[in-house]
């Protein structure tokens, strides 16, 4: 049974190993509100995963530990397992999906791990990993349903307490429910009034479904932005600790997560996967009760590819109006060019690339096309240009922001 | 004259202002190296600047304060004078050139200073604001050459001290001194065998010129990725101190910079501007004899444009080899699409875009181009695949990586 001591106990054994990460004041990811961000994407491998592995074998026998331990991850849990079992000095097999991102398996296999890249998908991976369990006897590490893992990841719950002794409320991303099981048992054991709040993105909500329906419930597909929350169907026990900890569960759409990751490398300098930036969706876009809340969001990791994260900030400056695209036909003829700039420039954007185009279908020879791409403040901002350039009688095909 | 009980000083006045940042070790920004980062990009307005601008207006006269501040500045300084007058409860005047981007205005705004947008660059600002100077007898607030700035900036030396006793050696970044002055003092005066190293930009390297010259020289031009320290001229206090306090300086280029930002993205899920990531720069790039040392880099500012940050990525994925471009000529003929695929993802690669032109210059009327791009492990995984389908009778007309 999980118990508080064992909690403290994994905060002693991972006091040299896991990093205590900052709890950081944001003002300004929504109005009027207090948030503080947990920074698990600054702990070591990225991760909170490194917590609840480094714990989980810790506690394996001398034999066990002989024999070796195995994982299966194409992503954080992965990394905390090869790490964990570098510093105890033992044997990590890990199967991952060939179909993973290059970055993740080159960075499981510096930490020493002994990387079985399988052909097909997750659960290729995963009975490519049972035989070898069987056959090796090696330690399987669940990457959530497991005590001691649960109990690795309820640390966090004792360093938000010791960091803010009045927090109020806490947000948690789920996958598995690893991480929220401990943090609940944790924050709920010690000081019970303090409200803890799940968040899974829309497409993968196993856990909230569970949780509403009061049974566990195995989704048929998941599909998600927030790739570390990909999970069909929560453990039993961190089902079991949710349905008795924690105080709500919410869903963010994989817009939400996207702004969320944006904003949280906009103004707090922090760079979070989409899993990590659940929490601070959930606050964002007011999916839970926080008014007057000191409230600390857990950012759980940051290990997001980054031609991911070049195409989420695109989009986000598409959709918050700050970047924008506009194709405005012109008659060839000469000062035109000159006499849209300064238009746009009057009205205070910044253009960052003008393509000029000859010509098109639907329209006369003698035309041609003015693409141009600006910073702009917001979406009124937008309009208020188009409106200026149409007064002065151009015509504008397309927009885009 | 600037003595250690004003740094002591400055600390009480910051403490409930400033952050303490956390200083972050990573292991494998360089091997083999034990490389801590001073997070001041996680500071309150995104840069070390607020230490200054606050500790500065709080010594003030109440008269002072009456008639306000100026300031002028584009960028962090800006900021931090802007939140410094706001939490002193002062008026405070920010002359910024129109040329400014957009995101950095808005930021200033948020701050509640009064923003007076002046046409032209930073000397037009400038003049504008010496012109309202004289009007209103408001207090200008320099952004380095201020003994009292400089003793706010210099309590980054005291947290590091307290953060990692045995510190041998600090890299900072340098745009007109007033960080590296603070530092450089504070250091030197409480642990006089730490080395403190002074990193410039290539392009914008006016202390780094006058430090080896050993007099004050002004560039007639700056011009780098850096812009937070495109100073043309060091200040005269603060040249001074560099003499007296700092060990060495060395420059970086533009590359190696985006090199940097992008491995504090990828390795630490950190955000840094040009600025924040020239000591990075310097220490990846071996510039600096660190070997054996316990080094801190103080990653002084987190300010960057997405849309800047979104070009660095693109273009430190090319460069590592990550992401690669290949052009094929193909005769156009059924199953050399599904032949090419084959052989690519074979070796391991991960095919993330493709284009299929018709035709060309220079080409039979039959032939087509495939354009692919790719995510690859390294230069050398670029080679390899290259060499498969040369080997198979491929024409490859262009490599990009």
């Amino acid at each position: 049974m999980l118990n508080i001591n064992k909690i403290y106990d994994a905060a002693d054994v991972l006091k040299d190993t896991a990093r205590k990460t900052d709890l950081i004041l944001s003002r300004n990811l929504l109005e009027g509100h207090e948030i503080y961000l947990k920074s698990e994407n600054l702990q070591v491998t990225g991760s909170f995963k490194l917590r609840g592995a480094y714990y989980k074998i810790s506690k394996l026998t001398e034999e066990q530990k002989r024999k070796g331990i195995i994982a299966c991850s194409a992503g954080n849990h992965a990394q905390g397992v090869a790490l964990a079992a570098q510093k105890n000095g033992i044997k990590a097999a890990i199967f991952i999906p060939a179909t993973a991102p290059i970055s993740k398996v080159e960075a499981t296999r510096k930490y020493g791990a002994d990387i079985k890249l399988i052909d097909g998908v997750y659960d290729d991976a995963y009975n490519a990993a049972c035989e070898f369990q069987k056959e090796t006897g090696a330690e399987f590490i669940h990457p959530f349903d497991d005590e001691d893992v649960i109990a690795g990841q309820g640390t966090i719950g004792l360093e938000i307490l010791d960091q803010l002794k009045d927090v109020e409320a806490v947000i948690v991303p789920i996958g598995g429910g690893g991480l929220i099981s401990g943090v609940a048992f944790t924050l709920k054991t010690l000081k019970p009034d303090c409200k803890v709040y799940g968040v899974q993105a829309q497409g993968a909500g196993s856990m909230y479904q569970s949780y509403l329906n009061k049974k566990i419930l195995e989704l048929p597909v998941v599909h998600t932005f927030a790739d570390g929350t990909a999970v069909k169907k929560p453990g039993s026990l961190t089902f079991e600790l949710c349905q008795k900890y924690v105080d709500d569960i919410v869903t963010v759409s994989d817009d939400e997560i996207a702004s969320a990751i944006l904003t949280l490398m906009e103004r707090q300098k922090l760079v979070a996967e989409g899993a990590g930036a659940l929490s601070v969706a959930a606050a964002m876009f007011e999916k839970l009760p926080l008014k007057n809340k000191k409230t600390a969001c857990i950012v759980s990791g940051g290990n997001i590819d980054v031609n991911i994260l070049s195409r989420v900030i695109n989009r986000g400056l598409l959709k918050t109006g700050r970047l924008s695209h506009l194709t405005i036909e012109l008659l060839d003829k000469p000062g035109q060019l000159k006499d849209v700039s300064a238009i746009i420039a009057d009205l205070g954007a910044n253009v960052i690339r003008v393509r000029h185009n000859q010509g098109g279908e639907n329209t006369d020879i003698n035309d041609c096309f003015l693409k141009i791409s600006m910073e702009t403040k917001n979406a009124q901002h937008f309009e208020e240009i188009q409106k200026a350039l149409k007064n002065r009688g151009y015509r504008i095909t397309s927009n885009v922001q």
